[in-house]
């Protein structure tokens, strides 16, 4: 059955925020999502391009964060299989029933090596881009912010590389696209997997375990990056690194911060990976041109901003 | 990425040409990519991005046209079950075995519905891109014309497109992103299907059987759309379709004729798909609009120029 | 600059239009103007991105076409100075009083040798661009459609272009940018003419006198012009000729109608020029590439839909 | 005679290098310009889209910076009358003979009041840019490097902005689009100055007397900038500041420096300016968002790398 064992795609990801108000203004005005709905202390938002309920929780707490972030399976066959996997190797996994939250079927939880909570579902409220499914247009003439199509990845940091990257690659079917290594090779300090044919759909960087480093959000092009970023100083978005090109997955990028701290991010390009897709290795002596190609050292506060 | 039924991509198409030597000069110096060896009466090449030995063999022949074109799998496995399938299917298969053509392992054989040969395979000599696994830069300096970063996609007409869209989904796994119908929903006039993340991996409109329509190699963005129609001109390529988009895909695209008449297209962006996209429909009234979304008609030669 | 013997720019076209309404509400919704005012069968617009009270003028009227266009000049001294010249050269002249249009002073008008009406003026309201004067912002969040920075340039027919064009050297300091030139270099064809750095604030193409070719709006890059082209399918504008580029002017360019039937452009880039640039040469024969450079063939309707 | 008095643009710029074959080969292949001569320790050179002999001259020296740059004029008249006005604002002049450097006329020499040696010239060598002037392409296919179309403007430092935007204004007939001010509006700490409907054709900062801040060349889109970042670090040449916006000029950009220090800058866009064009004016407390729109602070060594 193959090459990502039945997960289609990143699907959601639930954020904590300390301000619930301004935070949805932000992810609504800024980045541009649509509310879709509320309930019980929570914000449930989408992207235009995206045929799902929701893509983006907001959750009213106490300290900023990743609440947990989800993947999407192909089917219920698929979620039994990949629970029993888990658990062989060794990860609690527990369940999460039918309308926990809002739009959303059951789910697996579990929590990875790292100490993130991840979840597995396939089931979501359809509701459906903005464009349609009938003689669509490109894109849709009423939107706000950045409006970027999509949820696209989320990096996090943790302390075994090793052992997380096994985690995806054995049992949820993941392939490694990049990694960074201490220059002798021992160390792993950075990996990059993917389930689709993206550059990355999920990273880790070595730091701190369970803690977010960033959420990205897909726009077209090298010129949506730049408007992206026009918009932030515009609404006084804390901007923390401007336009420029990774080395790693070659996207054009700007990086900022909602209103709690939580690391943004506005992504494109990127190349296509294929299952027989080789691992692209960058020592750590090339680091801070594979993260920021066009500076080629990395920004202080890069490594140390997590939520 | 794996709902393919262990179907990487489409990697590689053999085009027959009318005249090697300025064939192999226009695919070399044009559209940019690398010749990589001759053998037998035929060119091979890749384009730069690409990992494997090569994705387009130009043959010398008395008429223009595709020779063949193939599927990476997975695996021998793979290959094995699919080729059960397809003989279940009722389509006659035969084995290609090594070393028939350069650089190339065994491979299944068999014509599709509408008569179209194609190729599965699995074995093919690693050669690696430009810009190689270590640190990597993010695009060679030293590329000429166009230079895609790979082969996209195929676009075939044939008379049973029902047939030939059941056999690609039942048999292929893949799933179908797109279809254009006559108004009344009654007949199948264009089919777009997806073994990847991509809008399409392959494709076919009603007409004859066994004829390309084109050959599509990948570039970035509108700008390298923009810049491959100058190119064109600066070579006195002839361009049946100036820059535009696509309503279906959303891609933005420029279509010309290479020395032989073979049509070929040089394609950027393109929405991304998953395992439950869920196929958007064109309605016939519609498909100038669906086909070439800002002159809202078809071209005359677009349904007539084939090979 | 300067070199233009005192005037600055094209300042104002004032177009007829058949239905006042429909035209206002496509000049505001899909062009991107804002109404300023209105005022005795007239609807004033301005782009974002100028500071005068108006560029453009609506006027109620049986038939299509361009009622006047007029440049600014530096100041009064200026305007009677060319006042004197054209007389000279044996056009008429006559004097368009204070307040006969909104918010302007008062002008000099006259007709061309290939009919047109022209006015010089100097005074008129400024209301200022979107953005302000004190730490702008680059672009403002609030418009709609394809939202031009400013009026770019007009290109109307005329029957003798030799004189036209001769007039615009010697008596308003204009230069000639390009030419089209019949084969032997007998005849010209087509004459294109700059005041500033522009590769064109005006051109003639060899036609029936007192019409209108096309009124062009500018947006900064080839990818405002595909989205402009994106928004006018969107619009069901009538779009003439799709993204491309023009040999002459280098120009990336969309050609459309307004409901009136009215010609016109959303055109980006082209070279600079100075006083001592080189007038570049087409001959008829490559008139098609020079005009529309990815075609390399006229549309049938470019040189007949005129207004 | 109007606006900018007669002076058509900045014409060329001689830096004083440490290495001269390590500059010209940077110029050469990385700024892509093309070497046109050498003579006397100097090499000339151009960029492919500009008429005349050179526009860049490097000189062996033992320090780097700014040697001299210079306004080409109109003609004879405007020379020796632009002579005149210097003189009597106070400078002392000097005449340049014919031939002091390779394919130059004769030159009036002068100082300003920061420090800076300028010069004014008509006559200099015509030799074309790579495109022609019959039927040409829009861009040729022969280019190395980032490829400029054209030297753009400079930007110097010194103590006594207010008295040399005097004297480019009231002597040399420029004006200013932008200043920045102290908060309470008491001194000019920033002045940007037209003479074309450029943003700005040159511009001071505040700082020491004599010194070069930058040299810019001008591309066409934010595309290009980007793609002039990637080569930069593909040679591994010192960037100080990676894409981003101009809040002054809305220009897109890249500072980067030659091998002797001197800074370079790739610059795309701007807004146009005519001869009304008010000033725009930048506080202090939001000079950060003025240079770098993005970032919205100054980077540290933007004010202390000068040569």
């Amino acid at each position: 059955m193959g090459f990502g064992n039945g997960i289609m795609r990143i699907g959601r990801v639930e954020l904590r925020v300390l301000d619930l108000e301004k935070s949805a203004s932000y992810y609504k005005n800024v980045i541009g999502l649509e509310e879709v709905g509320r309930s019980q202390g929570r914000v449930y938002l989408k992207a235009w391009d995206e045929y799902d309920h929701h893509s983006l929780i907001l959750k009213q707490a106490d300290y900023a964060g990743l609440e947990h972030f989800a993947f999407k399976v192909k089917n219920e066959a698929v979620l039994n299989e990949l629970e029993k996997k888990i658990e062989q190797f060794g990860c609690d996994t527990s369940r999460i029933s039918y309308g926990t939250r809002m739009a959303e079927g059951q789910a697996v939880r579990f929590v990875l090596p790292t100490g993130h909570n991840v979840e597995l579902y396939y089931e979501i409220e359809r509701i459906g881009t903005k464009t349609g499914t009938l003689n669509p247009h490109p894109w849709p003439l009423d939107t706000r912010g950045i409006a970027p199509h999509r949820l696209d990845h989320v990096l996090l940091t943790g302390d075994d590389l090793k052992t997380v990257t096994r985690f995806f690659m054995e049992v949820l079917g993941f392939q490694q696209s990049e990694k960074i290594t201490t220059v002798d090779g021992e160390e792993l300090v950075g990996s990059f997997l993917f389930t689709t044919n993206k550059a990355h759909d999920l990273a880790f960087i070595k730091g701190p375990d369970s803690k977010l480093h960033h959420v990205a959000f897909y726009v077209e092009s090298v010129h949506d990056v730049f408007r992206a970023a026009d918009i932030l100083t515009m609404n006084n978005v804390p901007t923390e690194v401007t336009p420029t090109r990774h080395g790693i997955t070659r996207g054009q990028t700007v990086y900022f911060f909602d209103p709690s701290g939580n690391r943004n991010e506005a992504f494109a390009s990127g190349y296509i990976t294929y299952e027989d897709f080789p691992t692209i290795t960058w020592t750590e002596d090339k680091i801070g041109q594979g993260i920021f190609y066009h500076r080629r050292e990395l920004v202080e506060s890069f490594g140390k901003a997590l939520t």
